[in-house]
């Protein structure tokens, strides 16, 4: 039995999201299904480090599997890359250590919220920015943004139907870059509730906008009341910057 | 009479070109569909700079046409990007001088072609970019490029079929930009033959192949012997980048 490592981008406008279903184009799937033509078999079971929402993006996901057969990691990088959508990318296959599980083993993930601003849309960013006006007041933003950094529950930025566990998370990183027209929201943590870095940002939104005081995000999170937070932004900006691991 | 002069970027991929044609989606269409149910008549015509082929992107492509009704700039532009599909946008909407034609007045047209160097394909830049894996041989490219400059018959780098008129234009700028992995062939000219841009660079990627010598793509171009080009290389990495005109 050999355990693999795959490291997978993906443009996610035309997925229902990671998780496999019924009657959906999923990456799952897609990567399952392209696995089992290589390996020649039905269906190889893979587990990514977390699941990602419909239209949400990935740079670098991590994803695990076990197959019997031994390969070469060059070839099946290079079989995914032919078998694989072309709006999904294998960047990495490699063999890991035996165990290593792609979910159970996380150090910590990234995640980065794309905004536009300008004054016309963008043609070539369509679902993968979020495309506001402006003028937002990114400077309030970045006051607002420590207030999330440390270990807090943040049931406020989830949404119900997921209390099964606890909802405490730790924040290691949360920061504003510019680039020109475009800005990011970055985020690095142990681990993330579903929609929560997209109500953080739909929150910091409203403080950029002016619609919330910087100084209210941290009363917001104390809360844990969801009807404070602000929108859940959409999920064309979000991508999955990366995963770490405690072994490399 | 109003005469009118857009900017438009667009995300080529999902159109057969520029020019409008029965049965296939275009451009032009889609342009002079949303000025008609603006101005509410049944159909404007527009002239562009020149036309651009199926899957070739445009990031300021300048269009004229003449309205009879006034209206505001600023309100032309809104709606328009209200009423074009979210892959074509509108940039900018003036009141150009009387006469103005958006073809007639070109001074220089400038279009850059997108390399991606890098092991794997991008699913964020498939149909925006030409993926090869390299490695690639820029240096030579960079040797071959001010062989294309000045006034030339650019027959070579023509297709057939399309011998109406001089096959002689002026090339002020042949550039290589190298921003890590992406590479970019920037040429400024008066005006270029049909393919011609996309038959340069798939001569100029020869050079960078190490399958023509640096030294003979003066050659090919001076033989005029269309035989002799490289192949054409794919849309999908082309963008009409600006135009000028002498009245700004």
């Amino acid at each position: 039995l050999t355990t693999w490592r795959l490291t997978l981008a993906w443009d996610g406008a035309a997925y229902s999201g990671w998780q496999r279903q019924d009657g959906a184009p999923t990456i799952q799937a897609c990567v399952e299904d392209a696995l089992g033509a290589f390996f020649g078999v039905p269906r190889v079971v893979v587990h990514a480090s977390g699941r990602t929402d419909a239209g949400v993006h990935a740079l670098a996901q991590v994803v695990s599997f076990v197959a019997q057969e031994p390969r070469s990691p060059e070839k099946l990088r290079l079989a995914l890359n032919t078998l694989l959508p072309r709006d999904i990318a294998c960047l990495d296959a490699a063999i890991a250590p035996e165990g290593f599980h792609a979910r159970f083993d996380v150090l910590d993930k990234t995640y980065r919220y794309v905004v536009l601003e300008r004054r016309d849309r963008c043609p070539f960013r369509r679902d993968r920015a979020l495309h506001l006006r402006g003028p937002l007041d990114w400077a309030s933003v970045e006051a607002a943004l420590p207030a999330l950094v440390g270990p807090h529950d943040f049931t406020a930025f989830s949404v119900t139907g997921t209390e099964l566990r606890s909802p405490i998370r730790t924040i290691t990183r949360a920061e504003h870059l510019a680039m020109g027209e475009e800005h990011r929201l970055e985020f690095t943590g142990d681990g993330f509730l579903r929609y929560q870095v997209r109500r953080m940002v739909g929150t910091l939104l409203d403080v950029a906008k002016g619609r919330l005081p910087a100084s209210e995000v941290a009363a917001v999170l104390a809360s844990g009341d969801r009807g404070r937070a602000g929108k859940t932004a959409p999920p064309g900006g979000l991508y999955l910057v990366g995963v770490r691991y405690a072994s490399p």
